[in-house]
């Protein structure tokens, strides 16, 4: 398998998880099949579109190639009607989870340096891309988004650490695979690491 | 009547109806007339400027000609004080809804069609162009978007259908009129089959 | 010190106070320190980006200079701890938060008038750069909207009328300072006057 060929393999996995993500957010809350995929759909490319739409490069990858589009329908559909007979393992959807964003936190921060944004930027770049997606599922489904939560531990401080450390290697001068499977390989550990010893940030809670 | 003469009409009153819809979705909620008003504004250009924004191709229509602008405003300050006193009939109102739906549809699906992205992409630009501005309207009052209900029977699978019909007359060498007339009509008579024998697609419910 | 370096500081001033507002938001309902800060970016930038997009001006600015961001980024945090320990005065944010919306509104126009859109789409544009940010911020956190509210006393409204009264001072010829500055003055002048004597807009409620 090239390189390249990786990569497809790698994305489309990580869009296929995505769109389970958003299938599951959806249960319990009478939502048919149609908003079921819309749902999907938002989760998987919500967080690429909201960074492709600030810096101006539309449309995005998904309307120019119909793969993706394909991809997530096939995928939210299977999952609709098999999460209905029986509820997967929670503890592979949370790893399946935990390498989506940290793919797609590299994919959003290597765009960031390649756009020529600053550090600061790219690595902002990078954090929505990993976690807007998510966000407007929330948001879709009338939930307070759930990487706001304490107890999902360091999501989105997870995705910033490792966009960082990407920004930093490249500045640094380290080659490009190298810095992304570093940067990816840290955004995995973290939140493995806090879902395993519930790690958090400080919460915000009223006197 | 010349052939613009009439899309002009039954553009402004596809909005007009939209607009009434918004009008409604913010009754009984404490929302001033203010509110109403971006409510309206929300839910008539919603769909066509989520569409304009994924294709890159801004500003939208209603920035650029203000006869959209003051067609909302009007309907909806005027919307804002009849309701107050007396409800619409709903027959009438689903009737128009549809109407509108059948419309928005055909309008995203002819514009994805004109800018030559893939039959799958232009199907979806007609989907996202008819129920985009509800789904907005929804969560901006807070509400599980009613699109994804199944009691909303048949309303985004009906303009799916439609924008499908469209595409593939279209690829079919037919003329624009035709496709265009039987696309609508198509979303048209689903969406009434629906709400008179309550068709709806499979729930999502918890065990 | 220069007319430039009086807007830098102005602006900058705006942003911190909606970041502020935004960290303020995010209490009691158990958002994290990274949930407060995006909804402090959302607060903060949300109108200006929302305007930008429409026009498509893009990227925004506070992607190009990295200044912005680091307003917000060390605003929301020092927020956050200091919120914790002690509530401020609720008179002094009002306040606070009436120039940041009438600075906000007068940015928004003169970009509306500078792009040579319309009066009524220059108005619109000044309108949704000073309320769009606190509608996100509200949708993020589960909230109707704010400013929608009636007790939220003529919020909307004021950001309209400064508006107006800079587009009509423009197309009367006064020079962009004085335009702005009275712009800027009735926005203050009507929402405070409104926050004194609970002036508000007919409100929507079901009969």
């Amino acid at each position: 398998m090239t390189g390249s060929g990786l990569q497809f393999v790698v994305e489309h996995a990580g869009i296929a998880v995505s769109a389970v993500t958003g299938v599951l957010a959806a249960r319990g809350r009478r939502i048919d099949l149609f908003g079921v995929l819309v749902v999907a759909l938002v989760t998987a490319f919500g967080g690429g579109t909201v960074r492709d739409v600030l810096v101006g490069d539309l449309p995005p990858v998904w309307l120019r190639v119909p793969d993706y589009l394909i991809n997530v329908t096939l995928t939210a559909v299977a999952a609709f009607f098999i999460v209905r007979l029986r509820t997967p393992p929670r503890a592979v959807l949370l790893v399946a989870d935990a390498c989506a964003l940290a793919l797609f936190t590299m994919i959003g921060t290597r765009k960031g340096v390649a756009l020529e944004f600053s550090a600061s930027v790219a690595v902002l770049l990078g954090v929505i891309t990993g976690v807007a997606g998510g966000i407007l599922r929330d948001v879709l489904t009338g939930e307070v988004p759930l990487v706001f939560q304490p107890q999902i531990h360091l999501y989105a401080t997870a995705a910033l650490c490792g966009a960082v450390i990407y920004v930093g290697f490249h500045h640094a001068g380290v080659r490009e695979t190298a810095a992304t499977i570093t940067g990816a390989a840290l955004v995995l550990a973290l939140r493995l690491a806090a879902i395993r010893w519930k790690l958090s940030l400080p919460i915000f809670e009223a006197k």
